[in-house]
């Protein structure tokens, strides 16, 4: 592997320490030093022989040092190509110094904002320009230019000046620009951050659970005000964008305008009901589960008034997030102290892209935006419409719970649900039990999958309860075997193509 | 607010497409227009007046293009601050030209990189130095200057050119160096990604669902390498993950090295059990649940020998992750073309920070690092050494699945655990159930929960079915209630202080 040895170092930095040992390194390998104001001056203090930028580029440090080192002698000295004969006799006519070695320590941007978060003409002004240019330069240019981006490296070079006498390998010096293009990056996402978040930067009381720190990056208000209660939390937030997402959902697609109410406990849909009235809708979904519903997050498409209000009031809910309330259904609702009230503003719900950080890396996917492919019947009868209401409905229930997911659906209301389980026909029996457990009688109800039955038993023990049609993707290679179940007991079976796991 | 008219634009754009119309709306404005090499070709091929840059700085363009508009001259042009009064005077004296509109449009490097992915130097020479440096000073003198960085923008610059005769505000400004910003950050992320992670991008079949895309970014082979099977899904993924997460922080605090067995499905811990043999923990973690294992992830520590691949073999599963296999059980393993065999590589686990796209903004949490913070015993008798192993392990499996969770321990094998659940009662209903349903005998057991039990209900059910040790974080404002139970009941209760919800 071929080495170059250094003949000239350019150094600008903002902090002073730890140079000290370099520069007496750079001079003891005869590497000739050129640097910028107050790193010439602070070099020159100890005693060593320094050249100033502007001796070179005959150019003063103008507009309070805006502009020290822009200048084509400079960057033609670090970018010229050593090998090219066109950029050596350029840079013999132009009188270029080659600058083999650049050390530049960046204007201290985030500790700025951090020690003076509300001084914006100081955040500004600590955006260093020359800095990044010469860093990248440089870091381009690694097949014949060292770059020092950071202090950290310090250690790094002394070892390279010490037991190499001032030479580098192309490996180490295309190890230093990949450090290099790594600290610009983080150096302007930190300035765009500044620019796009920082007046809605938002940290919280703590995460997941009270030992884990947590911060939210964006604008809380977006999509809902809010109007009475304690601070959101962690888990709020996270229940509150389950509930958007999902009501957002089966607005455009089902609901329209019709009132409906939704109750989520740890992002799971436990109650659901459409109906003429909000009254109604409301007293219909939380007898969906009155258990879960306890301390749960409600959801509805109304401006709630003060019957509904007087009736939600008698319950301990976390949350309520509603389309607005009159004067009085406020009044009665803020009578408790921590119950947190929002209502929606005008912004649309936009399906973020989906981020996990797992292995070591990122995993990033779209968001699960389509709700059914086709609508293939395949069972041994055609649904008929107030069935498919509610497979509709059931569909996008399933869609939104935790996988392994069943949802039943009766008279456009939820009356069983089965999440987060790690076998179907689990999911299966818990929807049944929960039907069960509040006296739902599961005669003509419907059931959504959000993925395939795997084997015919499933719609074979919800025939027995009752349960007359079944909406699923389809997809085992034994869907034959339900298939025939549906078509023998003349049941009504939906293949939509379409998936739904969550996780 | 005050508007700023715009006398002189410098523009040095790549791809010349749409620059037109900007050109005539600057002509029109009687703003001066300066420009380099090619564009400036463009811009007077159009029989349009235009100004080199060679000509203001007096400096050709060296390099072969790597340095052209680097001069104190342009940058301090767009750098100076309008409104100071030294400021003024060294502009007056070096004769800086203002520059109060830059419009760049960078090389195309994610374009190179994409269409010539192996041409290493084509690639670097698309990395722009001079239009990220003007296209960050003009941002950060958004208080003068106007600056397009992005063809995205010239729709906007038309109607501020066409609206407003050449004004601007400065919030108008001020928006526009927000996106230079986050232009300047992007570009830079590619390059820092090309140099760093360009080999490991991975472009998944698709996401969580078929109809759903995704990309892996970083180094998928850090914690594991792939012996046999089909290509790794992301639902394959994001379980090996939960179960390398699960599997690292039993292995740190508690199993040490003795064989143990963890099988997943849909990220939840359904099979576990340590014993003193591979053969028979394996035995063992396969009949915690054996209707969930199907299609399974199976974890180990150990090296998989002949006789556990054998037994392994007669059933169906997605991955089996190991310590490492023998030659024999490699064998017999490999005869299912499909089945995923991976090995652990030495890398340690990493718990990542957890992030969430949400509400239009991102959440940031900390990982759950830590088990138990205290160990407070409240029952009616001290916890026995075999309960407290029991108590520990039940413990783990809590924090790992999906919340409401409950988990039921006994001889250190999962006997049931019912999780994703919307009310803790149905959790702990749920565990009895699969407890049950498998044969296990509850008498004995002990239970972990991940948050408080609500009520003194949860101790109660659970003590009419055997279970006679408790480990829960306590908090509810009822504690008493499961307190007094345990106390009267003679059972052990542990307090830890310690939540752990997973959504």
């Amino acid at each position: 592997m071929e080495s170059i040895k250094i003949t000239s170092a350019l150094i600008s930095i903002y902090n002073k320490t730890g140079i000290d040992t370099i520069v007496q390194l750079l001079v003891k390998n005869n590497i000739k030093i050129i640097s910028t104001g107050g790193t010439h001056e602070y070099i020159v203090s100890k005693g060593i022989d320094c050249i100033k930028v502007e001796e070179i580029t005959a150019y003063p440090s103008i507009f309070s040092g805006r502009v020290k080192t822009i200048h084509p002698l400079i960057f033609g000295g670090i970018l010229y190509k050593r090998k090219d004969v066109t950029h050596q006799q350029e840079q013999n006519l132009y009188q270029v110094p080659a600058i083999d070695l650049v050390i530049v320590d960046l204007y201290p941007f985030s500790e700025t904002l951090k020690n003076y978060p509300n001084d914006h003409q100081k955040i500004i002004e600590n955006i260093d320009i020359g800095g990044p240019s010469m860093i990248r330069a440089a870091a381009k240019n690694y097949e014949s230019v060292l770059v020092i981006s950071s202090k950290n490296q310090y250690g790094y070079l002394e070892e390279l000046l010490t037991k190499q006498g001032g030479t580098t390998t192309v490996d180490q010096r295309r190890h230093l620009a990949t450090e290099a293009f790594e600290v610009v990056k983080e150096y302007d996402m930190a300035i765009a951050d500044y620019f796009t978040n920082a007046p809605t930067k938002k940290v919280l009381r703590y995460g997941e659970n009270p030992h884990q720190e947590s911060v939210f990056l964006g604008d809380i208000t977006r999509y809902f005000k809010q109007l009475h209660g304690k601070e959101l939390s962690y888990n709020n937030l996270v229940d509150i964008d389950a509930g958007i997402s999902f009501c957002t959902d089966i607005e455009d697609g089902f609901v329209k305008n019709k009132p409906f109410f939704a109750i989520l406990k740890h992002t799971n849909i436990c109650g659901l009901a459409i109906r003429d009235t909000q009254f109604v809708a409301w007293q219909v979904a939380l007898s969906s589960d009155p258990e879960s519903a306890f301390g749960g997050i409600i959801f509805t498409n109304q401006i709630i008034d003060l019957e509904t209000a007087t009736n939600i009031d008698t319950i301990f809910f976390e949350v309520l997030v509603a389309k607005g309330y009159t004067a009085e259904a406020l009044q009665v609702l803020q009578t408790k102290k921590n119950r947190i009230l929002l209502s929606r503003t005008t912004a649309t719900y936009q399906q973020p892209k989906l981020i996990k950080n797992i292995l070591g890396g990122i995993l990033e996917q779209e968001a699960d935006k389509t709700n059914i492919k086709e609508w293939i019947e395949k069972g041994g009868r055609e649904t008929n419409p107030s069935e498919k209401n509610d497979l509709l409905l059931a569909n996008y229930v399933a869609k939104h719970l935790k996988s392994n997911a069943i949802a039943l659906v009766k008279n456009l209301q939820l009356i069983g649900k089965g999440c987060g389980q790690t076998s179907r026909i689990d999911a299966l029996k818990q929807s049944i039990q929960k039907a069960k457990q509040f006296n739902f009688s599961l005669d003509g109800a419907v059931l959504a999958s959000d993925a395939f039955f795997p084997f015919g038993d499933c719609v074979a023990i919800a025939h027995k309860e009752g349960i007359v049609a079944f909406i699923e993707p389809g997809g085992s290679i034994r869907d034959q075997e339900t298939i025939n179940y549906c078509v023998d007991n003349k049941l009504s079976l939906v293949i939509t193509t379409m998936r739904h796991f969550k996780h």
